[in-house]
């Protein structure tokens, strides 16, 4: 069995900001030398997320006013009482979950045309990281 | 180590529509000859979704209905400026998720006694595919 | 390949509760033995869930209230003409995702320093069963 493990740091320019990250995670998989086998891509912060979607900026947008709608933010969540004001990005997190699995076939992301992955930032301009796990043979 | 790869495909008769694939998730885990691993179920397209819930009518009716609330069909999405009209179902897909994993214990689904693998069509009539990873040994 | 399967039971005193299971989690991690690896955390039932998040209790009273405004409890979904009256956790477990992967490094659970893991309990006061499935070498 071959594993690889690798951290990828995001400090985005925005609070939310939509990163691509297929490359990064196809990069990783030849590193590994893993044939057969699968990726997990784990946000490593409990208010960013990580999810495969079409790469096509006018769905970002409606995938962003629909996390706004769903997580509105707002002063009045209660985990604001420790000081935070970032409610919104915890439930945001939840909503798309944090992680993905990918599978990999003849040493490559076995993904569908249109899949692209994806790095959710709800609450960013700070130094984030992220876990690329490898496993297979 | 052991992995088998196989593709499901689809062609839905209707536009959303709910498929059981418990039994072809565990055939491929018998073909597969592991006994002790986890098989990953994931849709190949950005506009279904696979999860794991009760094998019951009612229930479904009341999911479906919920995905229309929380994410309703419109000519609104940005989305539909490509020329697209599945905007509803980009986000259906994120809510309920596009993978599973499922635990394989002596040679079998280790599932609870309530526990079904669905695939979840949101923009079908057209063919579609997903794909089971197994892994284990 | 090592593998390790095992299976917490929980029981819980109110219908919805959180459950802390890091350390449950890191102990099987340990006891498996698997130093490069993953651990599965699925709930085995269709009404709870599995998620990582802040270990903040402020926050919990958010997600709670979150999940009870988008899931809503009430006499009107279609399952309950089974005669069961849970519709509402159904749905609350397709939201926060009944299953998450925790990847493994160096023997110990690989998280983030806010990263905690909790099983969601949306139909409790019974017994009830989540596995745990280590995987790696």
């Amino acid at each position: 069995m071959k594993t690889l493990t690798d951290y990828v740091w995001f400090e985005t320019k925005q609070k939310r900001e939509l990163v691509r990250i297929t490359d990064a995670v196809a990069e990783r998989v030849t590193k590994s030398g893993v044939q057969e086998g699968m990726a997990l891509v784990s946000a490593m912060h409990i208010t960013a997320g990580v999810f495969v979607n079409d790469d096509e900026p006018g769905l970002w947008a409606d995938i962003w006013e629909w996390l706004q709608h769903l997580c509105p933010e707002g002063p009045d969540y209660r985990h604001h009482r420790t000081g935070e004001d970032n409610g919104d990005a915890h439930l945001k997190s939840l909503l798309i979950h944090h992680q993905i699995l990918v599978p990999i076939t003849k040493g490559k992301l076995d993904l569908g045309p249109w899949q692209a992955i994806f790095y959710a930032e709800f609450d960013g301009q700070r130094r984030k990281r992220m876990i690329i796990k490898v496993m297979g043979e």
